[in-house]
């Protein structure tokens, strides 16, 4: 609170405030708006594969009773809920897999509050395809521009920032449609200040999908709040009892507004190739390449040593786990998985993966250390075999890295395996309509091709 | 998270959750029975105080629309709503005015968030009145003992605990009535954990109220998604990343369980004679008497010197203000009130009051100086006159103040101000029901009469 106060000026949420209300999507890079379709395709996969996760059925079971009138959709889902429930459904869809994209730099998942929330309405209201891309990328800038402001020290400090800074990209995103003006935008902001939340000891339970479905939901309500003339606070971000001051010990809020409408968060979003931690990610990586390299047979394997950054260190030292959700965070699962299996799909992440006796002996036999030479896009790893041989791999950035991204091909097939509650030419027809939502009249109809068979 | 660590242990959120199942009323002593029908006495008139409220209009018009069933009773309206709805009403309604009860240990006002969300399941679901007040008293010693085991530190961060603590009385009260297992009840407090939220940036404005009524929501909500089976991380309280090292810098968890079931949190409650911050009633109180003792008139006063503890000073430091919640923590307000009108009820914290030349121009004479030599309970007030005379009044504890509470009939009187939007009659039977609420045997009947002709 201290160390970066010199950087906090008086009028950060309004600044931000008037820029998500005038920027206007031709202004917007032709990458930057192709970035954003990818994110938005691999957001739509993830959501459908997701929609049927337990946490799915439990949500909607616990609080289904109490949805309004059933008119919103929620990705992959045949019932109709209210807006509001489908933003919350559409976040645990979503990131219940540890599988949507990532901003490295800060460790945020930002398309999930915004784009859930961002969804939810376009089901409920008329949405130019145009003015959805431009609420998104505004949205999807907050956030990461928000989580560059305090971090590390708010992520550090155990916040899970895809739920506690999340909540701003959702309000910012479904006020911009919502036409609200300045000073309503400002109390959005606040009121997303207000309701920041979500910890990091959720992390291994259904608690973690529940922080952007949360983010989503109280974002989308400050919107609506915020319309109606429901006052907030209005240094939200900024002001000595706002955000940035209670939630992160040090921050710099020239971070939010610098370079806004010129720098795009969006050029250093990154895609996963595999549905866990993307600290995880290395680790996989590379145990796949060993085993494919050296033909490794799991029992063969005496000893594995990962060299890993303490910071990831500190995410996935769980060994000894039960749920596939815990597998998600794991150094030693990650590790398994690579050597036992050599692959890490949706399968890998099941509780029958986690308690499969070959996994958990591999398991048993792996070392994590936390070593500050380690980047945290990268990991050393060292096998030893029973015949005593030992090998090495030495990985740098592991693939969906900014480095390695994945093509529009491989997202589409990200998709295409994960949107198995469609029948196959609905699929096609959404990829395509989400490569194209910008030129679309509506966007409601690319959602009810999202809608499987009752 | 260093000084304290010590006390913490592995297990705070599980003995809280077993406690909240075992704890049975008959083993409550007789004052604290008596002092939680005194609080649910004061509770339910200050909901219907501040039933009509514009904060409350504006929040039925905003996510009205999004209802669920209207099944549920929302304390002073007509209308009727989802049950997690009419707890997010009733938080608002019973905290808009600021006249709710205060646990000045703390500086929360643990019973908003707890009736709330209580008060909202029981006029959808039959609950005996001995159940109730079992459910509540352990929701509001629940949400004090948080409080003190993160005070100082959480609140003087910047954290609204009625809102950021609240959470957690709500959902151990609402999931004690839905009859939780004890891993039910672990994975509540650990829901609620993560939805901890509200920042007292939002204080002189319709937010604040927003935090007891959003905790009474998000705790009810937690304890539903608990009982199907919504898993959350088991140390929601005390692990790591736990609500208490993340959210406050330092703290001792053994207050949270120390003495559970012994000593009662509601022994030490207090409930306020005005309409706003508490900090500001000892500015209010002495300067009433000083007006009375003096015959002051406002013409006469030339300059008003405040001494006060430096939290108060830091608190209620706004001079210049234009709205009625403004004036709610201002203790230049709160001068203007007592010396300009020698009383200080809802209307002396209407936009209009605020507004009043007369006490405008009395708030420009008054200073306040932050002393670390008095208390929080007490205020030290200098009025120089026009004639050169100084008038000093040196007061200890305001009226409300744990050493000088309200009478039972104070607080009824307290309530018949409030409830103007019911008939007498039905005020008559409201009040008698809340003092005998414990011998009922469905708490739907007293809420029926909570509800004005439509």
């Amino acid at each position: 609170m201290t160390a970066a106060e010199g950087t906090r000026t008086m009028d950060t949420t309004r600044q931000l405030a008037r820029h998500v209300l005038a920027a206007w999507l031709d202004d917007v890079p032709d990458d930057v708006r192709h970035e954003a379709r990818r994110a938005l395709v691999n957001f739509v996969g993830c959501a459908l594969g997701g929609s049927t996760h337990s946490a799915m059925d439990i949500a909607i079971r616990a609080l289904g009773p109490y949805t309004g009138l059933p008119t919103a959709i929620a990705i992959g889902r045949a019932e109709r809920y209210d807006p509001l429930f489908a933003s919350l459904l559409n976040g645990i869809s979503s990131h219940v897999h540890d599988y949507d994209d990532t901003t490295p730099a800060n460790y945020i998942h930002p398309t999930s509050p915004v784009a859930s929330a961002l969804f939810a309405y376009a089901s409920v209201t008329p949405v130019r395809g145009d003015d959805f891309l431009n609420a998104f990328i505004l949205g999807f800038d907050v956030v990461s521009r928000i989580g560059n402001a305090t971090y590390p020290a708010h992520y550090d400090a155990g916040w899970h920032s895809t739920g506690s800074v999340g909540v701003f990209g959702a309000a910012v995103a479904v006020g911009r449609l919502l036409g609200l003006t300045e000073e309503q935008m400002v109390w959005a902001i606040g009121l997303a200040a207000t309701q920041a939340a979500g910890i990091r000891e959720m992390f291994g339970s259904m608690a973690k999908s529940f922080h952007p479905g949360r983010s989503a939901q109280s974002g989308y309500m400050a919107a609506l709040l915020a319309r109606e003339g429901f006052t907030s606070g209005v240094h939200g971000l900024e002001g000595p009892r706002g955000f940035a001051a209670v939630l992160s010990a040090r921050y710099d809020l020239s971070k939010v507004t610098d370079g806004l409408g010129t720098d795009y968060e969006l050029r250093v979003n990154t895609y996963k190739p595999f549905p866990c931690g993307i600290v995880t990610h290395p680790t996989i990586d590379a145990c796949i390449q060993l085993r494919a390299e050296h033909a490794i047979d799991a029992a063969d394997v005496d000893a594995v040593r990962l060299r890993v950054a303490p910071l990831v260190k500190d995410l996935c030292d769980k060994k000894h786990i039960s749920r596939g959700l815990e597998g998600k965070f794991s150094a030693y699962h990650a590790a398994a998985i690579g050597l036992g299996r050599g692959r890490a799909g949706l399968a890998e992440f099941s509780d029958e993966a986690v308690n499969d006796p070959l996994l958990r002996g591999l398991r048993e036999r792996v070392e994590s250390i936390g070593d500050p030479a380690v980047s945290e896009d990268g990991v050393v790893v060292e096998v030893t075999l029973k015949d005593g041989r030992t090998l090495t791999k030495v990985l740098e950035a592991s693939i969906g890295n900014l480095k390695r991204p994945l093509t529009d091909a491989q997202l589409e097939t990200k998709f295409r395996d994960q949107a198995t509650v469609l029948p196959a030419d609905r699929v096609d027809a959404l990829i395509a309509r989400c490569w194209t939502i910008d030129g679309l009249d509506d966007v409601g109809p690319l959602l009810a091709l999202a809608v499987p068979a009752a």
